[in-house]
């Protein structure tokens, strides 16, 4: 109230109570009253049932016109804050309840931050193209015809679909046309509208090691999963459809496949497993669900391509860029056998384009330029020392731990002394290093032996803390048995 | 072939035919022979079964190494389009399916475009701030801390919520904290999350007239709903289980309601109306929907205020930026009781922020930065002519036709005679008008007398087409009964 800026009366009301109305100067007379009942009402200053000053008298006290106060009580009667009734005069409503919500009191959802994160799955925050990004954004959404402010084409921007279309011929070898394309935010929405949506139904066979929170997609969809095998030359395909007892006996529908570069295991999948899969699709109307969660990403030698060039009619190809950029982007696509298009439109819902128009525009002219290339080199060259760093230092440090799945991707697996897994995450843990071990990848059915090991996400720290992150790893892995 | 970048060789295959082999010039040898044989698989000139030449005899025909020739055999042995078996040499897959799938050979998806467009629900998409927007965007992205490039969280970013929390407290009236705030990619998402994830639960009682995209959202959910009545002081609100016989008999769990501007009828809901609705979730355990479409478009007055202000324990407050900025950013929030906020969480899935980070944090600077307002404040200026400029010309050339609803929001109803509504939505397609009838969105089951009507969205055109637009229009209304 010292603020020279504001109004200052005391209002006594009819309960005898000292009311201090604070007006702003600025803006409109009654907007200024308005806010300052309401403020009033809601600070519990102003009581339900508190019967408010007749206009003329409020007029008089605040200095303003009589029809100010008329508006402003007509505008909180309106909201309900107020009410009015002939013969008892404007009066702060019962009904309002005077405390705004506060904060939940519990402890705060986020887990604290580790000190060292060496999760899987996240490409390192720091190195989002910012400068290119904005430049794209800033070309994309000037040269971007009026239309796309308008409700939109539920598969995604043109723009983008032709993008990728070409891109991902180009880079993964993907058969397809832009037609075949949906843009969604992710893999766990394509998943979602999947299964959620009817396109496709289970049961679904999957790796035997992959993510959980796939697995409990689809379990919400109602999904079954049965796990194939896995050996040196990656998941078992050929178990599909050829043995009953294999696939739960009940047959899958389709496979779930990270043939690039096995989650979490790291190995690509053998040529002759990748045909037996588009085989089994083929000749028994199932379908291969490809995640290439990270399938630019490969170290020694140049990409595999994707199995969808196999036969682009029996695999449905997933891809986006929360490993490649971002994954606060929410940015992936589907490639589609067409004649899974049409389902998949009616379950995405036709209004619905889920992906911001401006990061499509955007991607769309960051892949056209030539910008996504020089970024996932750039990143390719960064990881590639990243990995290096982690075979030398474990080399130097800890020469019995084994290192796989090196070749390509954003993690690699370390192999633990049998038993060892739990109490080094616990030691991790302690060390404040997030880290995850293989066990929870591993799917609750299958019958491959349980191997102790960490999945190390090398990507996931700033590039200034790698090194004290590897540091502290090598802190907490298990000694050589004697 | 008469490109100079390109070297071309004719191989004579095992089986006589002659193969070319077009190599660019640019980047790895190893890659351009590995995309060339895999272009002629897809094309079919190497059908399955060829047997490849030697790497010998190929490399001495290309002037490449003969490791060239190797490696570049092995990658597509890798990935499946060659197969290579001890003593048959190298040979294409037999599965290959030659084919790339082709665009749908089927009618078009979009619909013709029609010459004028007054549908409802559309901002002029000609106005988006695509200047202000990118600068705001160029500002955010660079500004962003780098964890915004992280998972991130799945409730929204913090500068959103906050920015939201302020703005929608001072414009609307809301009482909230950034806390209670998760961001979403409109009120379809919302509705999905909030019935389809088991935040809520049915029967819901709806207004006898609204967008029946929503009801069959609610249907597909599995939940029942229940119109209210309709009459001069909006939708009976007054009748929520107070009679267990407009409500179905089984009780509304809760209410979804346009107290801003009634969607489509275009009133406000009454003060009591809207305290009733409050009052009933107080003390029934029952939730009120807001659904604030169009809540800052209020053209004789200023805004009505949010129903979630009364009490923010039991209104769940929708809103967007698809009137006010545009449908295409797919971006909206829900202001949630303190109680709901975890249930929806687990519905929206904690991994999943499904609104991209850069539109986040673009649109909290939009906000913060003032340009929010100055673009609310432009459109408001441009639509209250838009709607002037309909009032007169229905007084000059159809003065037998009423328009309510008018005092808000992008849209206004045109009250036709009895019996007329099928006939002039046919003339206006024949037209090339596209508009919606009142019929579409009246509730099947509500017992409020029929009305002809047309729903007239007047911020969709493009400002240069306004005119033309309502001059058409004029030419197919009904004329005046004799």
């Amino acid at each position: 109230m010292s603020d020279p800026r504001v109004n200052s009366v005391t209002e006594a009301s009819r309960k005898g109570s000292d009311l201090h109305l604070d007006l702003r100067q600025t803006g409109s007379r009654r907007a200024a009253l308005a806010d300052a009942l309401r403020e009033a009402v809601r600070t519990g200053r102003l009581t339900p049932g508190t019967r408010l000053p007749p206009y003329r008298t409020l007029a008089v006290d605040l200095g303003v016109a009589r029809n100010t106060v008329a508006d402003a009580y007509a505008e909180l009667v309106a909201e309900g804050w107020l009410t009015a009734r002939q013969g008892s005069g404007t009066r702060v409503a019962e009904r309002i309840a005077a405390k705004t919500p506060h904060g939940p009191k519990k402890a705060q959802v986020e887990p604290a931050r580790p000190t060292h994160d060496l999760r899987q799955g996240r490409p390192d925050a720091t190195s989002f193209p910012r400068t290119a990004w904005a430049a794209a954004a800033r070309r994309a959404i000037t040269a971007a015809p009026h239309d796309a402010f308008g409700p939109g084409d539920s598969r995604g921007r043109p723009e983008l679909r032709h993008a990728l279309a070409d891109y991902l011929g180009r880079v993964r070898g993907v058969r397809t046309t832009p037609d075949h394309i949906i843009v969604c935010s992710g893999f766990a929405h394509a998943l979602r509208l999947l299964f959620g949506g009817g396109v496709l139904s289970g049961p679904v066979a999957v790796e035997s090691y992959g993510l959980p929170f796939h697995r409990s997609l689809l379990a919400t969809a109602g999904v079954r999963t049965v796990p194939l095998g896995l050996d040196d030359q990656g998941t078992r395909t050929d178990a599909l459809g050829t043995n009953p007892a294999t696939t739960g006996g009940s047959g899958a529908r389709a496979v779930l496949l990270t043939p690039a570069h096995q989650f979490p295991t790291g190995g690509p999948l053998h040529a002759s497993r990748r045909t037996t899969a588009v085989d089994w699709a083929r000749t028994r109307g199932g379908v291969v669900l490809e995640d290439d969660y990270d399938g630019e990403f490969r170290y020694d030698r140049e990409p595999v391509g994707a199995v969808q060039g196999l036969d682009p009619h029996h695999v449905v190809y997933l891809g986006s860029v929360s490993k490649s950029l971002s994954p606060a982007l929410r940015l992936g696509w589907m490639v589609l056998p067409p004649h899974l298009v049409d389902a998949m439109l009616a379950a995405k819902g036709e209004r619905e384009a889920w992906v911001g128009v401006t990061d499509q525009l955007t991607f769309a002219e960051f892949v056209a330029s030539g910008n996504y290339d020089k970024h996932i080199r750039r990143m390719r060259q960064r990881y590639r020392v990243r990995r290096n760093r982690l075979v030398e230092v474990l080399a130097e440090r800890a020469p019995h731990i084994d290192i796989t799945g090196i070749a390509a991707g954003l993690h690699a697996l370390l192999r633990l002394p049998t038993g060892t897994e739990a109490s080094t995450l616990g030691a991790a843990t302690g060390n404040g290093i997030a880290v995850d071990g293989l066990a929870t990848f591993r799917h609750p059915d299958t019958d491959v032996p349980h191997r102790d090991g960490l999945v190390i996400g090398y990507a996931t720290p700033a590039e200034h803390r790698y090194s004290a992150a590897l540091d502290a790893l090598c802190g907490v892995l298990p000694l050589p048995r004697a």
